[in-house]
């Protein structure tokens, strides 16, 4: 392909509101355009770029043994009447009615489509295992879209759903999706982990989230520096250390001391209670107020942790987690916002980290204003406490599988394994025949990527100052040809030479045959991050080479034009090993 | 692929709201489920169909050219409202409100974004022609979505805009478009014809449709036997004879005798008038009542014609073309129903097709309930006629453009191209700088093909009572291995064999795998419509052939096993020359 003929509109600048660094290169480099909030035009480039994911992905998917279909992106409201997710979905389910009155929906998802889809056709257990898939289009009605293909309301999605006729088989299905999904990540040359996962509400029996690992990335993983132990923060269990040994600086008091109410004017955060009494944030308890299902419930953590909000809700099987309005804490500590304590607090439950036991004496708030209490001990002064693992693992904690240390990587979800179960063929009664002659619920699973979403995220991981630095599993174009002088036949001759060859070993290439000055080009080439660049000049003829750089890593090399295709193939295989492919 | 590891629930009776044959078969054959009405999942054996004849339209677009970008299927109302359409566009836009309350809609066709995307970013002459496609689900929410995938409300288009810096440009773009179309549909196997159309409501210069021509079409073509002359017949122009000479049997009378009232009891329509009167159809004046845009029009054409309304709306300019309600006919005539001439006749405006000047004397009505008029000579006895080309054309009329006999085939419309001139361009204020220092207005073409509905009317015009005949090109699998016998080691390895080596040869293979009875078999296989058909079977190994099957003539041969190489490229060579491809 030739620049001139392609249409790729560069940017020097993107628009302000292309917060993340995907978003910003790919308006810059001309891989999108925004046509509404949330909603983007794939321009030549970025389509290219999301057609090669799903290349990998459909490869993979078939290879795992998956069908590939396609299912439609209006949906009849009916159907989620019967799965209840048409009054539990909230408002990022983008509801309408047609010319006729009916009620419909933009599919984000596809799980009543195919059940319904399913329930008609297959009836005997002798059809089963089934594994049906769509790349397709979804809408997910964002309240804030934001961060370009990152977290669109239209994106393209690969979901698969699977069908089994007993639990060992609906599991042996999710191992050959996870593993699938490793290969497609790896065939990527992605850094990617595969992590356990909350099923938030699509709800179901466990689940995988398969990460690319990126610094601005929006997840925090919780992975273990010595095994293979990674999970979302979200749903990493602590594991707790029980009270340090005596002597020791966290070491209990002996005998714990009485209670001590102490005037601390002014102080609203740990920080500032610390400070004011000279301690470290680590000897507070914060005692946090949150409103669940209606219920007033306070969670005691250490003063430099931070509660879970995924566990308490899981833990209390909630529906609603929110923090209780200031008006209402002041009622129920009787104090300002910032004063709050366990000891003598009135609320419907009370739960507590089991940090809070490793020690004898905490500071804590005294549910008076500008006043905290010191040498709290739980168990001694704080009656009904449900003991509970509540917070977020932290940097230091120790792995819960091995004990070693916890990294907390950030990174960006590209996939998602979910093992369902009976969830949708209960509420919507899709049933086969088994071979004991009785009619069961398929156990199912459903398996997403976000196909758009990993080019964006591809690029978080991997880009400099200059522009995007593709993968060559995933780069629009794999060589980018610099013809530095298109009015010069001879140079002209030589790039074409070029585009041809290589295109002949099957990889993509592009020749920038621009009438624009070299920097322009060069600046440009940055910007769209093809792996590998080919320099073809008038000075390089003479010589009788073509300058290659590495836009990986910006190593430059000299190809001799008397023995192209071998250095080509060498160079080539240099480029993908840095990769890791 | 193996038939039991995929995904095909053929059925023996397809669902009653299937009246046409490809929406019956394509249901009876796996390849579609209704999901509601006019939205279809696209199983398995659909899809790659679809995916045959989107892939056959890419390669094509691409050689021609054009580059593949791809937008979205929400669109934001305010564009709509800028380009006009908003207002105009009627219930087929499917209009909705977004959680923020904005106004958006699905889009049915994407000149609108195309055009908003361009505005802001070609601004130079430099940058043109530039024609960019996209291969999308698109939504029309017609008002009786039937017959399957040939009028649905969720469909995927192909579609094409082009923007040039003049008509001579654009002029270029559009032949270049048209022979794109010309190899997509000869590519695809089916027997077609370009015609000229009437560009119907997206407005602009001139267009053709292309049509796949089938009995079961909806479209009627004007197409000379003769000479290369085809248009819809909405817009084929009628050449006129002039009078006949003297003494043939419809030579004017001479002189014209007086009019003649007669009482023509209980005649409605011309057929009993006729008959009543002992004269045929065409010895009449049907007087056909109009209203447009509010006003009354009546318009004469020989009794065996039918009005075009097309070329009426057309003619008159106007926007809406009604037939006159009967109350209003009676007040209009003074008469009942069926007795309308033009002789007294008050109305804003009469119209008379050509024809009815070719003779001298005529039957009409006589404005008077149970009364006919004879020897009505138009000239002489009817003021004010405005005599215009406005029936449509019949078999026999002779060619407009060469004089030869016109025939009228039924087609299924599944491309157009349209010039559209600066119809968007001017709406929507997308200009360009011209090399003169002007700005100007982009003279744009748009160009679309049916992917989802060419392989409806591919089936259409490919099938017989078993089911679909496939053509190669967009068959799901070209050739389909009949495993009569799975349980035997023999024949499972000999089938296997087959696949692989067909594979091999860059075909897609289905081998039938099922453990089921021979007849089942056979009968799904013709309805799934594999173009070629293979039987292995024990008694074929034991005379070391493979039986093979013709599925367009029902021609078998015997490939011997020991030369199965050669025999099978000369037997589908032989299969691919039936198909002309």
């Amino acid at each position: 392909m030739y620049w001139s003929r392609f249409y790729i509109p560069t940017l020097k600048e993107a628009p302000a509101d292309a917060e993340v660094i995907s978003h910003n290169l790919m308006i810059r480099a001309g891989m999108i355009r925004k046509l509404t909030a949330g909603v983007y035009n794939y321009l030549p480039l970025g389509l290219r770029s999301i057609n090669k994911a799903a290349e990998i992905v459909r490869q993979e998917m078939n290879r795992a043994g998956a069908v590939e279909m396609s299912m439609p992106m209006v949906q009849p409201g009916d159907l989620w009447l019967e799965s209840g997710r048409w009054q539990h979905y909230g408002k990022e389910l983008l509801r309408f009615k047609d010319r006729h009155e009916r009620d419909y929906c933009l599919g984000p998802t596809h799980e009543e489509v195919i059940t319904g889809l399913i329930r008609g056709e297959l009836r005997s257990y002798r059809q089963l295992p089934v594994n049906l898939y769509q790349i397709q289009t979804k809408f997910r009605d964002e309240i804030r879209p934001r961060f370009g293909l990152m977290r669109g309301r239209e994106f393209i999605m690969k979901d698969a759903y699977s069908f089994d006729k007993d639990d060992e088989g609906a599991d042996k299905s999710y191992w050959n999706m996870f593993h699938a999904y490793d290969r497609v990540f790896s065939r990527m040359g992605l850094r990617f982990k595969a992590v356990s996962a909350d099923s938030g509400s699509i709800g179901g029996s466990f689940s995988h989230e398969f990460m690319v690992l990126a610094a601005t990335g929006e997840d925090s993983i919780a992975a273990c520096r010595t095994c293979d132990f990674a999970a979302n923060i979200e749903r990493a269990p602590v594991k707790y250390q029980g009270k340090p040994a005596a002597g020791g600086k966290d070491a209990p008091l002996a005998p714990p001391a009485p209670i001590e109410e102490v005037r601390t004017p002014g102080t609203h955060s740990v920080a500032e209670v610390a400070a004011f009494l000279n301690v470290r944030a680590q000897d507070l308890v914060k005692t946090i107020l949150f409103v669940v299902d209606g219920q007033s419930v306070a969670v005691l953590v250490r003063g430099d942790r931070e509660v879970n909000d995924i566990k308490l809700k899981n833990y209390l099987k909630a529906q609603e987690v929110e923090f209780m309005e200031p008006e209402m804490v002041k009622a129920v500590t009787g104090a300002e916002v910032g004063y709050a304590g366990p000891v003598g607090l009135k609320v419907d439950k009370l739960l507590a980290d089991p940090e809070v036991l490793e020690r004898d004496a905490w500071v804590t708030g005294a549910n008076k204003t500008d006043h905290h209490l010191k040498n709290v001990n739980i168990p001694r002064d704080v009656k009904n406490v449900d003991v509970q693992d509540l917070r977020n693992i932290d940097e230091g904690d120790v792995c819960p599988q091995c004990g070693g240390a916890i990294d907390l990587p950030r990174g960006i979800e590209v996939g998602h394994v979910f093992k369902l179960g009976t969830k949708y063929s209960e509420a919507m009664n899709a049933k086969f025949l088994d071979a004991d002659g009785q009619e069961k619920f398929f156990i199912m699973g459903c398996y997403g990527i976000g196909v758009t979403r990993v080019v964006a995220a591809s690029i978080e991981q991997n880009h400099d100052d200059k522009g995007i630095i593709f993968s060559p599993p995933i780069a629009p174009f794999e060589v980018l040809i610099f013809n530095l002088d298109p009015k010069n036949a001879d140079v002209n001759a030589e790039a074409g030479r070029l585009h041809d060859f290589i295109e002949s070993l099957g990889l993509d290439v592009l020749v920038d045959d621009r009438d624009e000055r070299p920097g322009v080009k060069f600046n440009d080439g940055d910007l769209v991050g093809m792996p590998m660049q080919l320099i073809v000049s008038r000075k390089g003829l003479e010589k009788r080479i073509v300058e290659a750089k590495d836009r990986r890593n910006g190593e430059r090399a000299e190809l001799p034009l008397d023995d192209f295709a071998d250095a080509f193939v060498q160079w080539k295989a240099k480029v993908y090993a840095g990769w890791n492919i």
